[in-house]
């Protein structure tokens, strides 16, 4: 069949719109309609070139919504017409990390994926006769893509599809770090660096799990209403020296929480602010945890003091969401008003628009751009 | 009263066995008898003058066990003629950190602790008539010594002094590393860097909470045999390079483990093998406990890449011990052969022969001397 996709021919290249050869799902596959994809960081980070394991050419995005619209052999847990969130991060309940029950990174596909290819090690996708690589597992900037079926989530019909592709990563990834990571609790205090639309989503998360206190820090002083907005409670900002002298935010944080955050988050992907949101942590007891993907090469540091004293050193991907259990409850908290999308969904773009997302969030001006196909 | 006590006039001489006044316990003190004291590598790392914080004349020693000779007044959890071991790590039971159930790491005494003095703020040593500095709240390489109520310990009356006194610091820390702070449970993997004293009380720990596999790593072969004999089931020599190609020991214990250990522990001080210990970690859940104190100045790095895909980076003091509460049942756990001493106390000396066990430990023909009194 034919769908209208967005290519990354090579790094550092506007995207083309153009019309891709796109075979049907084998064995255990689905082929999905795209409905809505957001654009993403790390879509951007691929396609600046950044990810030195980036391949090209390839069907970027990893934030979409659809419907099933054909199922291969064998497949069962979904069916034609079920609506569902394309996973990353896939769920197959039968590998060592899935049954482990003390992790979401499931490794039944990771080494295809990588690859750009799906399970059986051959792409989808082709233009002129020309192979087309996958994006994590996923390619939700093509109308139509085709997943395993352990990597889709079904969920329920009546949520609307321009907000649930959020939940597809930057939702899940921001509230679950807080909810499934951190198992944040009543009462606790909680510190979020970079207010970008994880670091939203952590505030919203922290909201949601009962903190009493939620500092966001960011150097764009525009955050602050974003931030209040989902319940923050307190903002720093470090070039605001007349509140923080100096700009060293740790001793200044650590003051403002009464001896420290029980949990800090880290949502920039600066590996020195990874360091601050450590050290900002309680002594005893606090735990930093890693969202950010951080410049290839770069690396974190502290003194082990820090971490003999008790401090805790923690990351998370796609929130610690198992993709088919956790991803569908996160549609269920928005659809049922504990958590809000709407207003994070800034910019509502054609497929032919997809470049002008990038430029707006490469500006900062955008929360999150969907297409809508 | 006098009291006979080794004492370093400075950093890197010798210790000097002198007689010194002792001040009687004031308010809320007791005054204890040393029995016997353990010689640990914290007590040569404050002698040699890496610690910034040391200070000088001070009476060193922090892993004894005694008797009390006298109360002072309002202390009502000992009596005199109890067995205690003192506590570097005291528990008030009433600070924010003893009353969050996070951590042992009482903070109700630690700024005058961290000065060499009692609660008070002033010292119970003197010589000739010039204070002396107390050393971790604890100065066991005196005879007598005064401790504050809270960071005494009472333990059972049968308990050999010149065993349990281990318990004080190295028999706990190590232990408890395994038992408190990581929580190793039946069938885990784990993984000990450094085979001293504390890595073999990792060891028979971690064989006590009923790990599957025990892998010990440390570059003198002799310490093979010392590891199996408390529950060791492989040894790896980075240093033999016919089993550990180009001594890159990462990959080895990744391939031993099967994907990596659960938890890894690093008994070395040394930063390098604080990030190989957290590298060998189980991707989606392993977790690495720093115990060792590392050299001033000295920092831990790693990619934050190995946080987001599931690794944890931690710490232990004490073995996150409670210090009343839990150091008594250790010796509990001595007594009742869950956990072994004798061997490991491989030297007793009188406090004349104090500088002969500093020797000992730095040549590495000791695990533990202790000094009888």
């Amino acid at each position: 069949m034919k769908t209208r996709a967005a290519v990354a021919f090579e790094a550092k290249r506007p995207l083309e719109i153009v019309e891709l050869d796109l075979d049907g799902p084998k064995a255990g596959e689905v082929l999905v309609e795209i409905m809505a994809t957001g654009i993403c960081h790390t879509d951007a980070y691929t396609l600046d070139g950044l990810d030195s394991e980036g391949l090209f050419p390839s069907v970027l995005g990893h934030e979409g919504a659809g419907i099933v619209r054909e199922i291969g052999a064998g497949v069962t847990s979904v069916a034609v017409g079920d609506h569902v969130i394309p996973l990353y991060t896939p769920e197959c309940r039968q590998c060592k990390s899935c049954l482990s029950g003390k992790t979401n990174l499931c490794t039944a596909i990771r080494a295809t994926q990588g690859k750009g290819l799906m399970p059986d090690g051959t792409t989808r996708f082709s233009y002129k006769g020309q192979p087309i690589f996958h994006y994590m597992g996923c390619s939700t900037f093509s109308n139509f893509t085709v997943l395993p079926e352990i990597a889709v989530a079904k969920i329920r019909e009546d949520a609307p599809f321009d907000t649930s592709c959020y939940v597809g990563c930057g939702v899940t990834t921001g509230v679950g770090a807080v909810v499934h990571t951190a198992k944040v609790q009543p009462g606790d205090t909680v510190v979020v660096f970079g207010l970008g639309g994880i670091g939203l989503n952590v505030i919203q998360g922290a909201k949601l799990a009962g903190a009493k206190m939620i500092v966001g820090v960011d150097i764009n002083p525009d955050r602050e209403e974003w931030g209040r907005r989902f319940g923050m409670t307190h903002f720093v900002n470090p070039k605001d020296t007349s509140s923080v002298p100096g700009g060293d935010i740790v001793p200044h944080i650590v003051a403002l929480t009464d001896g420290g955050a029980d949990y800090s988050f880290d949502a920039t992907g600066n590996t020195d602010v990874m360091r601050q949101a450590l050290e900002c942590c309680h002594r005893g007891w606090g735990t930093s945890i890693v969202i950010g993907v951080a410049e290839a090469g770069k690396e974190i540091s502290t003194r082990p003091f820090q971490l003999v004293t008790g401090r805790n050193w923690r990351g998370t991907a796609f929130g610690g969401a198992r993709g088919r259990t956790d991803t569908p409850k996160i549609v269920d908290w928005y659809m049922d008003g504990m958590i809000q999308i709407d207003p994070m969904i800034t910019h509502r773009l054609t497929l032919d628009e997809i470049n002008k997302g990038f430029d707006l969030m490469h500006a900062g001006e955008s929360i999150r751009s969907v297409v809508i196909y």
